[in-house]
């Protein structure tokens, strides 16, 4: 297969204007990997308990995702609830219930060892090391973090950083991590931490790729992709993560690495983005064609370019 | 002249984290004017006190900036301290001392009167209205509003609406105005109140261009330009009325007005902003290049396009 993702793979309950949804099919990599699916093969890395059923299962094999590194384990899979409020970029959670991925201790099957790209959702920053010491031949790995690590795993943080090529963070945890309120500083600040990129992301106003000198080729101004203003943000549950799972999927489908790959995945991300928050959990992921995808592309550059 | 701005003309005691300045030349009409001097002819209508000298006169007039506009009466220029902390996207203010502002009623000099484009800077509604109706023959007029008037003269300010083209405030105030906290649904309330077009400022995020059905031309999308990834912001005062300056500026100087030229003005826009909050005041507005403006633009080109 073409790209291993690890992260959480959740059931999540959750409140927004437009209602609330029990136990939706959630989690890193879940929403990961079905983004990543319309554009490559993709291997997940997670664990499940015993209310994990084949129904569920079944969403993730009907995208063709390999779920041969999903350990099935005695206890609950990880829980969460939560409400969106007027800002929809921020959550108020209401219950976090870590269940059986309390005791995560992620392990590459051997049929996922020579996939040439790797995404390491936010986990405790050990395991994401471990994961990529596994996968030493990666072409490209893409990772993720949170200001929970930021704050208490912080050399572990540090050792994982230089092994990350691509950071995927937002603007709260980039200016956490560099200590630092000025963006482009804060930036830079991350990128001397070892990355070759960082993709900011800005909740509804887009995200920013910078990156270090000389990464992925010349080039001295950072990129920035918009969000599409939506009307209805239905659920953002897992944005974020479609938004890896699309810039990551389009790069792995494309032979190259270079800063123009990287440019075009960042409009796949934020395709991928505007498609989740459309319905409740995965649903939109879950029934898209590769035409819809194209045609949103194609609205992301009207939106930014001149004739 | 191809250009009238109304507005203020104000002194500004500013700290930032790169220090104080006291009494710089400030206000609307100040940096509005200087960053469309850069594109057209541009006549100013304000009113400034005793204090204003020829000093203050030849920042305007090196420009080639017409202040026959310029009311002189006795008292003070209005006078305006804040202070910015660690987000630049907010001042706190330290004083507000409207002095000869609080009794301005512009009325336009007869040279002003065949001008083709209008900007309203942000003061009472009734005076927005009556400095319109005084250039009824004007081809695009663009304005600007607050908080305070929305929630203060609501009535008068619909009025206004109505006799406003481009409307240009910042996502608080759109919010605001449409009692609505969704960005794009917010946008089509304010559309549906008189302005063909909606520029909504986020700030540090760039702005975005909404239209309504039809105008300027056919289109289905709105349009978003960034800002400047700037890691030195030394002062961020003027950089909206900056933005409006370039935006309404750029758009002058075309024969044509249609949805390309306006997705251009709002390049240009963030680049007059990008440049303004380089320099303490108006510094940096005062000793630019036409050369320096076409190659930031180029860079915008390179933070939002795709080969």
């Amino acid at each position: 297969m073409s790209i291993v993702a690890v992260g959480s793979i959740a059931f999540d309950t959750v409140t927004t204007r437009y209602g609330t949804k029990e136990r939706l099919l959630g989690g890193t990599a879940t929403y990961f990997g079905l983004a990543a699916s319309y554009f490559t093969d993709v291997g997940v890395l997670g664990v499940v308990g015993e209310d994990f059923t084949a129904e569920h299962e079944n969403v993730l094999r009907r995208h063709g995702i390999d779920i041969s590194g999903v350990q099935r384990t005695s206890g609950k899979t990880f829980f969460w609830s939560g409400e969106y409020g007027a800002n929809v970029n921020e959550a108020k959670t209401r219950a976090t219930e870590l269940n059986v991925f309390a005791n995560f201790d992620p392990e590459l099957p051997r049929n996922y060892r020579d996939s040439e790209f790797l995404f390491l959702g936010n986990i405790d920053p050990t395991l994401q090391s471990n994961v990529r010491h596994q996968m030493n031949g990666a072409r490209l790995v893409g990772g993720d973090t949170m200001n929970y690590w930021i704050n208490n795993t912080h050399p572990q943080l540090l050792e994982t950083l230089k092994v990350i090529d691509v950071l995927i963070i937002n603007d709260a945890e980039a200016k956490s991590l560099a200590g630092e309120t000025n963006l482009p500083r804060a930036a830079q600040k991350v990128l001397a931490m070892g990355p070759k990129a960082l993709v900011m992301k800005h909740g509804e106003y887009g995200a920013t790729i910078f990156f270090r000198e000389g990464a992925f080729g010349i080039g001295h101004h950072p990129f920035r992709a918009p969000a599409l203003p939506i009307e209805e943000v239905v659920d953002p549950t897992g944005a974020g993560d479609s938004f890896a799972g699309g810039f990551m999927g389009y790069i792995a489908s494309q032979g190259e690495l270079n800063r123009e790959v990287l440019k075009r995945a960042m409009f796949y991300g934020s395709v991928m983005g505007s498609f989740a928050v459309e319905r409740f959990g995965t649903e939109r992921l879950q029934n898209l064609t590769r035409e819809e995808i194209d045609a949103r592309f194609q609205i992301f550059r009207e939106l930014t370019h001149l004739e």
